[in-house]
């Protein structure tokens, strides 16, 4: 089974320190919740990984999107413009990742 | 609507000059197909993010597990293990994320 599809937006972040995570992460499951154009959203806290394959990263954020123009719409909402500012300021650093997305083995 | 559930395995990579990347993308769709532990594999190449957001990262790779014990058994099958060394060999610069996800929004 091999579909294309949905856009991702995939974000990894560290925090600095002493920010107040659970506040950033419930500001961003509600904004989500508030724009439509956003198909679903999640997201965790590495427990896992070996700290010299995480560089540093803690948390993925994972969005997705029926399609490209839909992830535009998020991207230019005034909620998330203004959320930005605030996620912004609370990160060390970020990579961002923006795809349409390969579905190569899907939930049975 | 708040769930706790799947065990992800997030993988962003930045390959080395040269390396034949649909080698390796296809080597992996292989490797997945052949793991019944892997609940669901898709992946892509970013499109619209800002160089200096994406901080020469190019692919994602997102794996799900119904649960923790499925990744661990995916980690250690030789098949994975063999498909690692290749991978490693064709990567410059790489973030892994492991972790259970909490899915705040879900797809209708």
């Amino acid at each position: 089974m091999l579909a294309m599809g949905e856009f991702k937006h995939f974000v990894i972040v560290k925090f600095k320190e002493g920010v107040a995570v659970d506040e950033l992460t419930k500001g961003m499951e509600k904004l989500v919740s508030e724009i439509d154009a956003v198909k679903s959203f999640e997201w965790g806290r590495d427990i896992e990984s070996l700290d010299v394959l995480r560089q540093g990263f803690t948390h993925a954020f994972l969005m997705t999107f029926n399609k490209k123009e839909d992830f535009a719409a998020f991207q230019s909402h005034p909620n998330h413009v203004e959320f930005s500012t605030t996620f912004s300021a609370a990160i060390e650093n970020i990579v961002l990742l923006d795809f349409p997305s390969t579905l190569v083995k899907a939930p049975a």
